[in-house]
């Protein structure tokens, strides 16, 4: 079995959390895939470099120069700073990101009807290079930067990217389990309340979660990328607190068709 | 048979020239392994945030911040770029640092006589991923990061991690090449003049070289890197213009013991 586990952005920002999630992570056996966010690391170097960090919709946009930060910082300070960690609690792991072997290529999103620039919609994942090092005991620790195939790095999505890679995996022989890890317990019936977490979402109740403005904003594409997993073969998908990541129930939301 | 090429930071800094290294080095049969040094980026980008570059007798003091920045630029900027771009030339690769599977640990260099930060020399190297990888068809491009073993990283001179990956791996059954390729056409007799190329360097006119003045500066850790390489089971090592790499006999200076 498999375990494709996304880790939050807002954990990565927080050198204890990580730290403590890196510690429980690397205490869970079996093989384990592990997709990491960027956090606001790139915006910061960004603006040092003078960059200016354009917004459209809550999303970034991703000119040259920003690709080539959030390349520097995805792919190199934090995947490389995840990995060594990992490695030091002998969690025995590689880092990739999308461009290496071709690992995940991807459709430059279209310019219209707004163009964020470099960014990427997976299209195709290489499992063999997973399995090839899975199946020789490492885990993977994956930047979400991936390839156009012809020599262009996108920006892709982390939640999109942990989607695609569980449901590439799970059209193997390998049962797969795709874990969102974040800052909070679950999905909330009530953002401001830890204890509102919503035990199961199922596709019924997600259709009326969105139309109660429950579930909005960041939780939308999360909870899309959930059902797109769970609908394609994917075992078992869960999103719940960072914290729980090395319980067996992870408490938190799971997610059925 | 591997061939273990490192190409130097001029090259990287230069796109067209990195670019044309790139076809060629594509175009080279066989298992293969490329090292890339950084280039300026890294103190550029480290000027651009502010952090100051020390120099010691022309060597980078690597602080904390410096660590930061030459991890994002080598192992994610200068990596994932050479990656993307041999992956669209149809040269399967996957880009790795010293951390990744600890595949190069490292020894923090001692404080004294001087203090040169977070920087590693080489211990060992976990020959069964590169083999893993290069026997599955993937061409290996790795940063000059390294790892402590415990949780540091550290910055490691390209030189030096060419020549030991290329001892590791010569310690196995397979037959391997050193290829220093860089922005001149080898060991010179006069720096200023490209014609001058001495064509072999053994043990003896090494030290008469040295004692003539001819080889100081960097050329002296890159002939020492050479000479360790040839004395310890490397079957084939040169000292040639980035030109010349998918050139059978390389031109340049072939080091014998």
């Amino acid at each position: 079995m498999i375990k494709v586990v996304k880790i939050g952005g807002n954990i990565v920002d927080n050198p204890l959390k990580l730290d403590k999630f890196l510690q429980d992570f690397a205490s869970v056996g079996g093989g384990k895939v592990l997709i990491h966010g960027g956090g606001k690391i790139a915006t910061a170097i960004s603006k040092s470099l003078g960059i200016e960090t354009q917004m459209i919709n809550g999303r970034r946009v991703t000119d040259l120069e920003t690709l080539k930060v959030v390349t520097m910082v995805y792919a190199g300070g934090v995947n490389k700073s995840i990995v060594n960690k990992l490695n030091s609690l002998d969690c025995r792991c590689v880092g990739l990101s999308g461009a290496d072997g071709d690992l995940i290529v991807s459709n430059k999103r279209s310019q219209e009807p707004i163009d964020y620039g470099y960014v990427g919609d997976p299209k195709s994942v290489n499992v063999e290079l997973l399995t090839l090092l899975s199946s020789n005991g490492y885990t993977i620790v994956i930047a979400p930067i991936t390839s156009s195939g012809d020599g262009e790095l996108l920006n892709t999505n982390a939640d999109t990217v942990a989607q695609t890679i569980a449901v590439a995996m799970a059209a193997g022989d390998e049962a797969v389990e795709l874990v969102y890890c974040f800052e909070k317990q679950g999905v909330l019936m009530d953002v401001e309340d830890d204890d509102s977490v919503i035990a199961q979402v199922d596709g019924e109740s997600f259709e009326k979660l969105k139309l109660d403005g429950v579930i909005v904003d960041g939780m939308l594409p999360k909870l899309e990328n959930a059902f797109k997993a769970i609908d394609s073969g994917v075992g078992r998908v869960v999103i719940c607190s960072a914290e729980n990541i090395s319980r067996e129930d992870y408490g938190g939301t799971t997610i059925t068709k």
